[in-house]
Order: C-alpha cells, then structure tokens, then sequence
C-alpha cells in the first residue's frame, strides 16, 4: 500500500475563503508533483524523445502539455494576464488526441531540452500559486466562477497521469526504471472460476447537478433517468486466464467473434492476444508499468473494447446465451446494488483506485462489493454505450472540445476507474469515453441479458446545410422574422377552417418542422423530402426527441446546439408524423388523398415543377387546399431554364411565376388565399444569413 | 401627291370623351388599314413566307404581329381580357430583333395561311374598336390612363408600316406589284452641287414632358440641355451623285476611311455600294419599294451609319478639315435654327413625310428650310450619338423593354424621318435608333466641327455582381437597414473629430460610395479595389454623375434603375475623388500619407490579409485612424486558410479574426472604438437578399 493518501478532488461549497485557498493549493500541488513524479521512471532523457507508439507525440510533449494547459486556460479566465512561454504555450497546447496525424509529423517539433521543460514546470507552479494566493475568490466554486477553470487544470492534468502511465507501459523497457513512488501489485494467486449474479431490475438516475460541489466536466450534467431489465453479470472482472480460453480457441485468428469494426482493427494491427501479454515460448508474461513479470493470471485482463466484444460474441456461443458487454446504465445498476459509494478522504478506499493501494492491477478476487468484485477500481470496464449527452448538456466556456468532438458514436463509455483513476475520475458520476481500439487500463465484465442495448443519439450534426437547416427550423430567430415552417404551418391551418383534417403532406420537408407544426392539427403527416440527409435528421428528431447541430461562429470556429421537440411543444404529436425519401416530381401512387399539401420553398428546386404542379391535383382530396411558398429564386442549377414556370418574357411580356402558377394550377384550384409574403432567415454564420421572402398562395381543389 | 392626307397622331388631351373616341377610332383605323394595305403589293402568297433578308422573320409574321401586339398589350393594361387566338399570339409576339438568332430557325415555325392572319386581324380590328367603344375613359390620356396602351398599339402598328416598307423593299421584285397607294415619285434632275451653311452656337433643349398631348415613347421623355458650338453643315443631304464620288474613290475598296466595326461590316457583307443601289454594266439602277428604275442622282443616297461615317472619313481627307455626322444635339440645332414646326394635320407638310407626297424619296433639292433642305423628311439621317436616356428617363411597364435593349452603345440614333415616318415617328420629339450597320429609309448630311462628339453614357450595368453592388451603395434600403458605405464613412469621419483631414483612402471601395461620402469631410480621397470592373462603375459615376443598372426581379426579369450624385447629395464633391485599380496586399509605395484608411469588407477578401494588416500602418500619418469593418466570412476561395488571421482554435483555443486583428495592429494601433456590428443588405432579386453584420473597429496610429 501507498503511504499516504493521494489528495482527493475538493468540495467546492465551502464558506471559508482562506481554507478554500488552502485545499486547491493542496490539491494543485499534490497532483502537479505526482505528475512530475510519474516521469521520475524514464531512464534518460532519450525517453522523452522516442514515441512509445508511432501516433502519439512522445513523453516530453506530455510533460509541458499539463503546464502549459494551465496558462491557457487561466488566461482565458483572465485569472493569468501574462504569457510565461508563449512559444510552449504553443508547442504543448494541441495533439493529445492520436488521431491528429497532421500535427505529429517529427519535423514539425523542435521540442525543447527536458530542463528547459522542467524549469517552464516550475514557473507554472509559481504563477498558480500566485492565483491561488491573490486572486479575487467568491464561495462557492460553480461551473461559471472562474476559479473552476483552476479546478478543470487540476482535474485535467489527473486525466493526464493515467494516460501517461499508459504511455509509459507501452514504452520500450529499457527507458523506464522500477520507482519505489510506483510499486505495484506483487500477489497473484490462480485464478477465480467466474460465475454469474443476478441483477434485479430497477431504475438509474445519472447525471450530475450544478449545485453538486465537485468539480465536473461537461458531459457528466443534465439527467438521464433509465429502466433497467434484470440481467446477470460476471461476478469477476474478466481474469487473464479466463481470456486465455479465448486465445487458445482461435479467438483472434477466426474472424467471425470480431464485430466488422473490430476484424478491421484486428487484422490491420495483426494483433493475436492482448498488447501487455508477452508470449515467452510456450509461456506468456505481462508487462506492467515498469516491468515484465510472469502473467498475472489471477489480474483482470486490459484489452480494447473490440477484443472485449469478441470474446463476448464467443462466449455466447460457448453458453448459448446472449452476452455482451454492460451499458453505461447497467453497470450504474451495478453500482446502486452493491451499495457503494464515494472514495473516502479519510481513509484507503475499498477498491483498487486512487493509487491507494497499488501502481498496477491487482488480483480479480480482492476487492469484493456486495455479490460482486472490482464493481470499481482495477481496471476500467468497457460499456457497450457510446458516449452521448444528458438532457440539459452544456460545454463550458472555456473548453467546448473536451466532449464534444467525441459524440461521434465512435467513443465507447468506460466505467469504474483504474487503479490510477484518481481525482474526478473516481467519482461515481465520472464519464469518460475512447475510440473502441484504444487502449487504457481497461478491461471488462460480460453480462447475460435479452435486452437490446439502446444506442442513444450522441451525434453533432455538422454538415453544414443539415445544421443550417436545423438552425432554420428549430434554432432561434434573427431579426425578429418568426419561425417559418411555423408560420407557413398556422396560415395552412388557418384556412383549413373547419374542413376534415385527416391526412396532410409536407413536400420538401427539409428539416420537418412544419410537418410536425401540422401535426398540431392534422391525424397524420407525412414529410417528404428528395434529400435522404433531411429526412435522416427528421427522423431522429422524431425518434430521439432530441436535436444536435454545430453552429458556424467565424471561420472554423463553431458551437454546439441542442433542441427538443418537447421545449417547441412538438414532443406529443411525435406519433402522428412520419419522414420519407421522396421525389416531389415523382411521388409513389400510394401518396395520395391529403387534405392539405405544404410545399415550403420547393418549386424553384426542382427538375420539372410543371410536372409536380400539374399532377398534384390527383393526391388532394376534393376541397382540399394546396399551399406553395417561393421566393423563386430560379436557378439553372436546379431546374433547366425550359423548366422555369415563370420568371421570364413570354410573348415579349414578363412572365412571372406567380403567372405560371395561375395558368397551371387554375385548372383544378381556386386561389383563395394570397399572395402574401412570408419572410424566412437562414444563418449561415454569426455575422451572414440569407434573408428573403417567400411569396406564398393558398390553392383550394375545385370540388 | 398622295389624295387624303394620312392621319396625324391625336392629341390626347381633349375634354369631350365622345369625341375622344371618335379620334382615337379613325387614328386606329387609318393606321390598322393603311398597314394592310402596304401588304397589298405583295404579288402572291409565296411572297408572304419567303424571307427578304435572312435574318429577319419572312412577311407574314409582320402581319400578324401588329395585330397580337394589340391584344397582348391590352390584357396587360386590362382592357381586354380574353385572348382571341393564343397560339397566334404566343407565335407572333417576338422575334422583330434581327438578333434574335434562336427563334430564326424556320423549323419552328409553322406559319398559318395568309388568310388566317387576315382572318385574325378582322377580329383584332373588332375587339380593338369594342375597347375604344366602350372601355372607361378618364381624360386626359396620360402615361398612366389604361387608354396610354392602346396609343401604343396603334403608334407600334406606324413603326412597322415603315419597317415592313423598308423589308418589302428588301424582297426580291417578282414578289411585290406596284400599288395606286404607294406611288414612288417620279421627279428627278441632274443633283446639285453640296454646300456648307453656318450655324451659329445655341442652347438646345430636348427631352419631353409628361405633360405633353401627343403620345411619346419611353426614350423620349425627361429632359436635356446643351450648348452647341458653331458648326458647319451640308446644305442637302448626300446625294446618290455625291455618294458616288466616294464609290469611285475605291471608297468600299480601301479599308482605311471605315471605322473598326464598320470595317468588319464591310469585309464580313462583301458590300462595295449602298445595298439600294444596282449595277447595270456601266450604268446604276435604283431599287424602290416596288419597282427598279434608272439611278435618281439627285435622290438622296440611302446607306447605313458605317457607310456614312466611312464617306465621312474619305470627305475629310478631301477636305482638310474635319468632317463627320451631326450629334443628336446639332440635328436640334438645325432643326431650331431652320424654324421648323410639327405637321400640321389640316394641309400637306412642307416636307416628304408622313406618307403626304411619295412613297419614296424625292430629289433634295425640293424642299427647303430656310437654309438648308430636309432638314425634316425624305430620308432619316444618321447621327453620331447611340441612343441614352435622358435624365428622368422611366420606363413604361406595359413595355419595358422598348428602348432599354438599346442603351448598349450600338444603336445610334436617327433623326428628322423618313417619306414614311409617320404619326409619333414625325414629332420633333421622336428619337429612333438601330443598330449602326442596319439599313432604313436612312441617309444623312455631313457636318464640319472642331467640336468633339460627346457620348452621352447610355450602358444600363447588367453584370450581376457590379449590379448588386450598385444597389448596395446607391440604392434602396431593406428591412430597414441604413446605407452602409454611408455608415461607415459617418463613423470615420465622426471619430475624426478635429483631426486633419487631408487625404483619405478607401481600400476595396468596391462601387464607391464610402469614397464619395468621405470626400465630404477630407480634401481628397482615393478609392481603390482590386476589381477593375468596380473602378470603371465608380469612375463613370464619378465623371457621369449618373449610373445605370439593372436589378434581378424574379429569374430573368429585370427592372431598369437610375441613380444621381446629385440626388445623393453627392454631386460637389465628384472633383474630390479619385479611383484606381490596386491590390491591398500590394498597395504602390506612393500610397501613404493618408489621414484615414477605411477596409470595409476587406480582409476577409484578401488573399494574405497579415501582409496588408501588418503594413498599413507605414500608410498612415501619425495619430490617423484605421476602420475595419468585416463579417469575418472566411472562404478558402478568397484566403487559404493557413492566410487567415482568426476564426480557428489556436494553441487548443478559439481565436477570434477580432483577436488576430489586436494581435496584429497592437503593435502600432491603439483601439479607439468598437467592436461594434454594423448590419448591411445586398439585394439579390426581388425576394433574396443577404443579410450580414460587420464587425467595425477602429484604430489609430500610435504617435
């Protein structure tokens, strides 16, 4: 066991300004100097050079990296005026994430000598303390005092030790050395057979408060409240022995246990057993942080969430059972029903975590929680949930991409924490989430259930029409013009009067808002829209209830934007709509006997509006109204200039569409209504919209 | 001598309705028949398909066109709602523009029989006599009265009578037939010899006003002064005698006396004598209307603007003395100074027009005023001055595109009339143009003046971009946003104060307005842009004082938009502006020296907006200011994007454009105001527009 205990992430809520001080420059200090501690362990100073893996930057970037976040952020919060090192402050700010290919080419960095890093550490550590010391501090710390931002370099630099120290484990062994600060596990015994528990259903309730006094990063506020079925649970951790069973029947080199993400990883990394197993003749060791030793058969196995799912989608076969790995919800089904809770201040915590007890793994038969074992700590636990906002998600101000680039469906929830879990990373409430070939200290626990893992929309939508069109329906108004598809959708109703409201048709929906405004009205609507995109994104709406979109600022800057059909009053009439692919020019014979039909900015987009408006009669029920909205803005790029309904000399008189629509439609419909214009703003960016006016008719079918 | 004289256009501001009608029936019908009756001379159907010329619509389409002129013009003015043949209607509306190369293809056209045509102008005839019978009728008959639309008709009829007379001369002589009502006169002498006659300098006033009785073309309207130099002018119009000294002269031969396009004319048609002429051996023949007969030497010769200006040319190296067409403005001039009044509509004018003596030319030596003879009739005479409007000129919306097609400077105007020039086509008023290398009963007298040709600016912009930003600087203002350029220049100037105000610059002064409105407050300003096309708008303006351009409607349709300096307030300062072409990140060295430098919408246009940013300062005087107004709308189309200076995540945080700029300018600039956004609108058609706020800052220079 560690001697003393690694400070734990402070209470926030205290009234005592002065003590308040005291225990964030305690903190600070206890987590800046562990940091530093951690690369006591590099042999020489070619260690910080050399790249443990090829697509990480190597040890000395990580090194400045925590420092430098400090400054950064402090400077936002305008609690630090000045720069200390601004070319460091450059240098070590972007390309913690593996994927940034660009930034890791070595001829882009020069980095500095480690002294050099070194001393910038200690004049970081003295500009902390002097924010710490004398900066204004009003109690309590919430998400939008500055001094959160203090706590969020604290708690980030503590993300930042557990995933050195996973750098550090796949560094070549020659540049790491045993450090008495970083002692692991020495028992090992064999290993449990593992057997099932039952979990009872019941319901989770996750999500962090902003009064809660801990510090937290974005993703873990809002609420999510969940049924859980009962299901059963492996009461172990999965043992390296259990794994070995895998290994030994083929598990990595048959294809058919790997999902397709998963054989893809597999066989382009030509992994054939777990990355810290070393395979030593007919024999196999384990590599820890700083050593090798013989394989722990007892210890938990660390693997990526594919290998996890493979030896689940093997297992099932094995039980004929199905197996799978927990959601995020169960495993909080776990965490209720041992009845556990918060690592103590006082005293070692009652799991491997918190580098209370060791620097590495430990066996999977130590720390019992109720029925269970290591329902916290040893190592991390994969989830099949991908990581996905709470109800009332925020990013914070001065770091919107923690989270959000990882609400891509790509990044899979681990739980638990690891034995270096530490700080808000062992909070119950704690989220954090990596790409499914990612390696941490993790490992993973299977479970039997039958029910189907819900996969909840995290996604961002960011392509930039859909989000536009987003914004244009369910975003806020500019320039005081109301909301349009709401606006086309009342006139429509309007003059309805009092006519049967059975069946209405929104063609060229786009992003669907007017077809759930009708829905208001109407028994069923249906949306049609020629783009599978839009009808992608009003589906999900419809589904999730729940809207997401990134918002251009300026240039590449961008922020995020949530709506809910239950805020726009909408969320009721979700049954009543459905969203299909469709072609306005073309549409199925089946799309027929509406009582009203919508087409909101259409005619000028088609290929043959002639052919859409002399045919739409047939799908309108006798009385039935049609409205068309337009600014017709004809553009060859969508219709041909012979496809053009008006908007030109004919007979050497202007023609204009509104004309072409009299002539065309004036066989089967009465004008009844209009024209009037109705404006509509589409923001493309903060400072740029599109602002025009759609000239709008409503068209009765002559009986 | 023709036997009735040929009815004279009405005057349209009578007080006794009944009589009214009466008058407008007999013009209508003197005109419907008259035009029938010059297609009496055609000798067989097969004349009515045949094509005179190739680029033009054979005869039948000119029967009929006057005819659903009438109907199409009416519906518009909604005196009539019916159509009475739409397919005829639709077929011959268009297509009198020779240039119409598209609609020329005798496959699409199946033309009716001759005596459908006849058949359908019986109708006409009838449906046009129930309006004049019964439709409302509020005197007077202005521009705005319904009963405007029927004038036009009837006056479009009477420019086709005379164009159909010059196509029927065109056509082959088996097709036409000597006609009782169209007797050529038979006078002919030996010609006489030219002389020049004096005219003294005067004021001439054109232009007509709304007020006037008679019904007037678009172009005629609005007004215009100026002072003419003594000139000198041929006594008679050019003889075929005189003309034919030039054709010996090898004056078709040698390319040198033609101008660049009347060059290409002559060596693209093969011409080598006026097109009315014939060779017959060693003899010269005259083509008539209906019949060849012996050269008339004493005639005048009949020839296009290039034939003219080219004997023109040949005259003044004969004469050592520079010799050229009359402007518009001298035609006035001799027209003022010979003492010449309207037809009168009680005897035969005293000159051959309005059909009162020939159909033909006759010798010109017969009539005479005061010094000179045909100063009105005979045949028109071409002048030197394409068609512009004059100030105040509107277009009229039952035919909006009568003369605007023509404000291209290429259409040149021909005055005093012709033989046959009859009803508005005989006013003094009237002012008629064609294309230069067109042939109508046309020749002309030359005149000798030291005094340039001033070519009044005529062109309408119609290149969409320099139009939309006409617009935004000079016109209307939208959803109640102020003018921008004028808003910006407000802003400067004001945080000016008692600065000195010398020099200013306006950089990407686009269509300058921020320029002029500087020039307000600073002795001088130079507008620069990189687009060549923006400094030739704003140059023209600056000289003209006038700017032309057309707005999208809706698709193709357009509306026709003038605009003044003086009626912005502008007009003092023209001599106070300046605008060159140049490139902001490459400005000339002898650029400096400013007291203000005003980027709006600049930088985020630039394609190295640091090179600009990071050296403007050299061009400024101490203590002067710097305004940068820009929505930050970075495009990789304009600047790459490792060019930007803002807009991104720099160092993991958001960099603001707003941030690069201090970063940027701090080391010279001190920010004096802003940010703050001022919001503009750019007119796209009549329904689209962009609506964009640009952040405005302003900076001066540290000491």
């Amino acid at each position: 066991m560690l001697r003393t205990l690694f400070e734990r992430t402070p209470r926030l809520n205290g009234s005592d300004a002065a003590l308040m001080r005291k225990e964030i420059q305690g903190y600070f200090h206890s987590t800046f100097d562990r940091y530093e501690q951690l690369f006591e362990v590099l042999a020489c100073d070619q260690a910080y050079y050399v790249k443990p893996i090829p697509l990480r930057h190597p040890l000395i970037f990580y090194l400045g990296h925590t420092a430098t976040f400090f400054i950064n952020k402090l400077m936002l919060a305008n609690l630090v005026q000045e720069r200390i090192n601004p070319e460091f402050e450059s240098m070590f700010a972007v390309g913690v994430d593996e994927m940034s290919w660009d930034d890791l080419h070595d001829a882009h960095y020069d980095w500095p000598q480690v002294s050099e890093v070194k001393a910038y550490r200690v004049a970081v550590r003295a500009a902390v303390d002097q924010v710490i010391l004398t900066a204004p501090l009003t109690l309590p710390i919430d998400w939008n005092n500055p001094w959160w931002t203090l706590l969020m370099g604290i708690e980030h630099e503590r993300i930042h030790l557990e995933t050195s120290s996973v750098l550090i484990r796949q560094h070549a062994l020659p540049f790491v050395n045993p450090h008495p600060a970083w002692e692991p596990c020495h028992r090992t015994a064999a290993a449990p057979a593992n057997g099932l528990v039952n979990v009872s259903a019941g319901t989770v309730r996750l999500g962090k408060g902003k009064d809660d006094p801990t510090y937290g990063w974005d993703n873990e506020y809002g609420c999510h409240e969940a049924s859980v079925q009962t299901f059963q649970t492996s009461r172990y951790l999965v043992s390296n022995r259990e794994f070995l069973s895998f290994v030994e029947a083929d598990g990595y080199t048959l294809d058919d246990f790997w999902e397709d993400e998963g054989r893809a990883w597999k066989n382009h990394t030509r992994a054939d057993f777990p990355t810290f197993w070393i395979r030593d003749g007919s024999n196999w060791r384990l590599r820890l942080m700083l050593e090798e030793v013989p394989m722990r058969w007892d210890w938990p196995v660390e693997v990526n969430y594919h290998e996890a799912k493979a030896f689940c989608n093997w297992k099932q076969e094995q039980l004929g059972q199905p197996v799978r790995l927990p959601t995020e919800d169960e495993w909080y089904r776990l965490y209720d029903t041992a009845g556990l809770g918060e690592v103590p201040s006082d005293r070692a915590a009652a799991a491997n975590i918190h580098l209370d007890h060791y620097a590495s793994p430990c066996p999977v038969t130590e720390f019992r929680h109720g029925e269970l074992y290591d329902v916290i700590g040893n190592v991390w636990q994969w989830t099949e949930t991908p990581i996905y906002p709470f109800d009332g998600f925020q990013v914070h101000p001065h770091y919107d991409d923690f989270t959000t680039p990882t609400f891509d469906d790509r990044h899979n929830l681990i739980k638990g924490g690891s034995w270096i879990a530490c700080g808000n990373e062992s909070l119950r409430s704690s989220r954090y989430a990596f790409r499914r070939h990612f390696f941490q200290h993790a490992g993973f626990r299977y479970v039997i259930s039958e029910a189907p893992v819900a996969l909840p929309s995290s996604r961002y939508e960011t392509d930039r029409l859909l989000s536009e069109y987003a914004e244009f329906h369910y975003g806020d108004e500019y320039f005081g013009v109301p909301n349009f598809p709401k606006a086309l959708a009342q006139l429509a109703v309007q003059a309805m009067g009092d006519k049967p409201a059975r069946k209405a048709l929104d063609l060229g929906c786009a992003a669907g808002r007017a077809t759930f405004e009708l829905a208001q009205h109407f028994e069923h609507v249906t949306g049609i829209d020629f783009s599978a995109r839009f009808i992608g994104l009003a589906t999900e709406f419809a589904q999730q209830g729940v809207l997401r979109y990134t918002l251009t600022d300026e240039g590449e800057l961008v922020f995020y934007r949530e709506r809910k059909l239950a805020d726009l009053g909408l969320d009721e009439v979700r049954r009543k709509v459905e969203f299909l692919q469709g072609d306005a020019c073309n549409l199925k014979p089946m799309l027929t006997g509406y009582d009203l039909i919508l087409a909101a900015n259409l005619i000028d987009r088609l290929y043959s509006p002639l052919t859409f408006l002399s045919t739409v009669h047939e799908r309108i029920t006798p009385g039935g109204l049609l409205l068309i909205a337009s600014p017709y803005t004809w553009l060859e790029e969508h219709t041909k200039r012979k496809e053009w309904i008006g908007g030109f000399k004919k007979d050497g008189e202007s023609f204009t569409t509104l004309a072409g629509l009299k002539e065309v439609l004036g066989r089967h419909f009465r004008l009844i209504a209009g024209p009037l214009e109705v404006p509509f703003v589409i923001r493309e960016t903060r400072r740029k919209f599109q602002h025009t006016l759609s000239e709008t008719t409503i068209w009765e079918k002559i009986g």
